[in-house]
């Protein structure tokens, strides 16, 4: 039976990952590893200064898992180096409520969760439902499944991470699974200025409009048309399409 | 004259900002936005939660700056939407005390505070001195420099980032620069398990040996031969190269 590492950024105590288990209980052994409390927006980051604590949950039968007191990225870290014996088959990081496509992907908990899976050696899928009212989070937990099975014929090169968005809709009128480009969509945001009770003035990161990519070929496209977006994303960050136009900063030590 | 945005991850009170800060004021306006404390493997996190604070600092002749209780990518956000007008020409991240090559460029705040700095539209460099130990900083500053001058000429494409690392010799004793690609090359981590005071059980990240990837092309060769790297580096993360392979994966509507 194919063994599966779970994790989220939303938390241990999130719906999306207990519908996500509940599914996926069904094709594969899984091991839940999540942070003990929301974690969106943590990027990559990962914990060198504090130490990690780990305690076990029980979901009340929906699962038996790890809480760690850190980002996504140590989660699937001290899940695979520690906590995991033999390494799993495959890691699965979600559901996300709320899309994970265009540039702000960058600072997903959820997809560096998978990300790091990659760096680990292991192939990963980021799966994120594009909603932030009322998800369908089995629809999306049954198109995961789908795709775990499908990966278990397909092999993934070792860089590349599956960043997979499915529309919030019944599962009937999905239109199907289309693989796709990051888009350059992302929040405008802004800073709030406001006064503390003393007067002082602190900021607060505020969402504005969507910038929008109009590629039709993009992650953010596909799903507004009803498909599931499979964006295939690389811990290899090199732009190898610009390598040749810089080639002009290449220079002899005599010139530095 | 060119206005530079200036930060890093080892934070404002770090000896690599402040040696870069005085080689990029003889050839830009240069302001100093930068994080309180160290921010090391904060990744491309920011702050959704909390507030941020700003405080003005004066490193008594060196510069004055704003430092930000947030990561690396906080300060670039909130020096580039709110706290300068107009808008910087260029953002400049570091001088980071110790190398920023292979795999591990992923949890770098240093990297990702330029990688931000694109995300906002602003052409951007993190420069980084590969050693842990006796600094050379003001050679990696001097590189630093002569790229901003040549980034003035030459173009970058608006999702790419120069990710920069200097060998820790003197400057005669560097041969020159080498565009190169992101090695593979990682540290093979384990987790050390431990007991507090009260006999419980905690757990600290670990650096263990390098994996080292013997690609002759990559950043940590180029480094280790006595060139600096340049490594063109993107905000799309998409592996364009692999969308063919993954094409097995699309399906109609019924096959979810």
């Amino acid at each position: 039976m194919m063994r599966i590492l779970l994790t989220n950024d939303d938390g241990i105590y999130a719906k999306g990952i207990e519908v996500l288990a509940a599914h996926l209980r069904t094709i594969a052994q899984v091991t839940v590893v999540a942070p003990d409390h929301e974690r969106s927006a943590a990027g990559h980051a990962i914990t060198l200064w504090d130490p990690l604590r780990v305690s076990t949950v029980d979901r009340n039968g929906a699962f038996f898992g790890y809480a760690v007191d850190g980002t996504p990225a140590d989660c699937v870290k001290i899940a695979i180096q520690r906590l995991l014996k033999p390494k799993p088959d495959l890691v699965v990081s979600g559901v996300n409520l709320g899309p994970n496509t265009g540039t702000n992907i960058i600072y997903s908990g959820t997809v560096s969760a998978a990300l790091e899976g990659a760096v680990l050696g292991i192939p990963s899928m980021a799966i994120s439902l594009a909603t932030f009212r009322q998800p369908r989070f089995a629809v999306a937990a049954r198109v995961a499944r789908t795709l775990c099975l499908q990966l278990r014929q397909l092999r993934l090169p070792p860089e590349v991470v599956l960043n997979v968005n499915v529309p919030n809709r019944p599962l009937t009128q999905l239109k199907g699974v289309r693989v796709t480009c990051q888009s350059r969509s992302r929040w405008l945001e802004t800073f709030d200025q406001r006064r503390d009770p003393r007067g002082r003035a602190y900021y607060w990161l505020k969402g504005g409009r969507r910038q929008r990519d109009p590629a039709p070929d993009s992650d953010e496209q596909a799903v507004r048309r009803g498909y599931v977006s499979v964006t295939p994303i690389s811990i290899d960050l090199t732009s190898h399409k610009h390598l040749d136009a810089l080639q002009g900063l290449q220079s002899k030590g005599s010139a530095l």
